[in-house]
């Protein structure tokens, strides 16, 4: 949907404007006539608005998306029965600004040159997604959400609604992700941005026309990929076994497991994803800091914002957004006087566990869900 | 010290051989008449022969290392009257096979071709440079040693030590190392690897009239420097502090001092390393599993060869040879039967600890040296 026109451009949160600006974004489920069962999911870093499969709905919204032909990312989560149960509410999901999934992004053309943005995209910030979306939920005339979850930069997005529209958020469930990126994780983005940045092809990022810096975006993801697993699950899946052989042939290819998979990984993901979306989605995760921006520094003074139930669920494997930084946000929630619960799930997937510990993560929705306070309409059967 | 010569080369452990054969070493101390004096220390991935500062006889080995007019990189613990005690002690570091600092490596002048390796090198093993250790102590006429002790890869070489040569080892001290890389290192190693070959200017490892892979190898470098650092140590040093400015520019260059601090580290890493050197060793430390060599994937099978007392040590923020597979490693020693002592060592520098927390690790030294059992010699005073 377009939410603005190149004549009436969005300011952004840093400086700058951006207009025309197209949200992609599907929907599961019915919109209740109240308009009062809507749930918004947001996605992660290489997500998309496609979170749930096969819906005639979000067909009908074009269907842009990479995956419009597979499940969508959270299709274990949502659907009818499920934990977002598409009987009972209308969920949605935005693909969010400066992304490369049908949302206005540096590979999209920007009309005053007729040339794909590039690095000349403004810099976009969680900020901006939220009220981007927030415009989107406006058209639809949607005022208040149920709720909005997310695992990841999805949670920090979550974190934002809640912060930036209090009144409009009965709650948020914020899954894998603490509201500031640590040092160790700037350090991980900016070598991979670096790979990037410095491979030949990246051009300045004007490389639409060529080919695109696949080494350096590959390296980044296979970087990257390591982070969103764990040491123990590592080991688990890959241990130290060579690729189909007995015994190494000590040369640099592919020799172990694990360097297959990184390596597969590395390449698919170059298929599919931008490399100037992948610099700008990942500054706006380092920029992320609602401590500092509603609070001068002070996370609790922050969190005083907040007038919506807080779910936060740490995995205790994860050591990008680790449960301990998980349960500082619970914390500094509880302290600012707002309710919070907060879960540590078990798992040996690391920061991937939001998306692969289905049945745990999904207990923890119901349950929040159905423990909330606020009317929830009746189930639109068929 | 050259070892072999072009006309009987080294034969490698896993094919091929070597030659000639030069090892720049360097030496603290007095060797006693006895030759029952000597310590071997072994250095992790980008040290060299320069373990102390200063010495003398270090400097009539040639001193052609990169950090000859710096203090040696373990100074702090090699010299009179330090856990390393010169004054008792006849010290030895070797640079070893495949690196760059006066030991024969890929960046050496093959006299077959009159140009460097590069990529022509032949694959050296952690065994290959335990064995060519062993090579330079008989021609100093030592048979025994009364330590051999490193950290990291440093520490790996202790251990093949231990296992090849267990009548020349009365003891080895392991130090921030386990028997075999992780799953997670391997992969870290993979990213590090991809970098550099897919730099255009590594140009298949004969770069050696040109440009070096040099962003490639920062890269690398960038990324390993995270894994030798904890989360909770750059969290202490660098936080989300920004990098000389109050506020964010909000661009791709360096904004926080995490990013400065990296990038310095890939940067200057470029100029005193060979990016085939950094490719030949990684893939050694990937191979390295004493477990498969000696004890056909039995640790404790393998661990029965030692007759060398054991002291390994971890350090708890450790995240590349953490502590469990530090202890899995003593667990492994002391099943097989022989003595073994464990300790962890609390710090907040993770990998890096070895180098860093001096006190703590040159107790553990002194107290195990005192405690050995064996004839110590008399000090040579002055």
């Amino acid at each position: 949907m377009r939410i603005r026109e190149a004549d009436n451009p969005m300011p952004l949160e840093v400086g700058g404007t951006l207009g025309p600006v197209d949200l992609e974004y599907e929907t599961y489920g019915r919109l209740s006539r109240k308009k009062d069962n809507v749930i918004l999911v947001c996605h992660a870093l290489s997500g998309d608005a496609h979170a749930a499969g096969w819906d005639a709905e979000a067909k009908n919204n074009g269907g842009r998306s990479w995956r419009a032909n597979h499940p969508g990312w959270w299709d274990t989560v949502i659907g009818p029965g499920k934990a977002l149960d598409t009987d009972r509410y209308f969920v949605i999901c935005v693909n969010y600004l400066g992304s490369c999934y049908g949302t206005t992004g540096p590979s999209s053309v920007n009309p005053a040159t007729g040339k794909p943005y590039g690095a000349s995209f403004p810099m976009v910030t969680v900020g901006d997604w939220v009220r981007s979306q927030a415009e989107l939920l406006d058209r639809l005339g949607v005022e208040k959400l149920v709720t909005v979850v997310g695992g990841s930069l999805g949670g920090q997005q979550a974190i934002e609604w809640g912060l930036r529209y209090p009144d409009r958020t009965a709650s948020i469930m914020v899954l894998a992700a603490s509201p500031r990126l640590s040092a160790q994780g700037l350090g991980f983005n900016a070598v991979g941005r670096y790979c990037i940045m410095n491979d030949p092809a990246y051009a300045g990022g004007a490389y639409y026309d060529g080919p695109a810096p696949a080494s350096g975006l590959a390296a980044a993801r296979m970087l990257a990929h390591i982070t969103y697993l764990s040491e123990e699950g590592m080991h688990a899946k890959f241990g130290r076994r060579l690729r189909n052989k007995a015994h190494p042939d000590f040369h640099f290819d592919v020799e172990f497991e694990v360097e297959s998979y990184l390596s597969h990984q590395g390449l698919s993901f170059v298929q599919r994803f931008d490399a100037n979306s992948y610099l700008y989605i990942t500054r706006a995760m380092d920029y992320y800091d609602p401590a500092q921006h509603w609070g001068k520094g002070d996370l609790t003074a922050a969190c005083k914002r907040l007038r919506s139930k807080v779910m936060v669920v740490s995995f205790s494997s994860d050591w990008l957004y680790t449960p301990k930084q998980c349960r500082e946000f619970a914390w500094a929630v509880a302290r600012a006087g707002a309710p919070v619960t907060y879960g540590e799930i078990p798992s040996l997937y690391g920061h991937d566990a939001f998306l692969v510990e289905t049945e745990q993560v999904s207990h923890y929705l119901r349950s929040f869900l159905d423990n909330l306070e606020h009317d929830r309409p009746k189930k639109n059967k068929g």
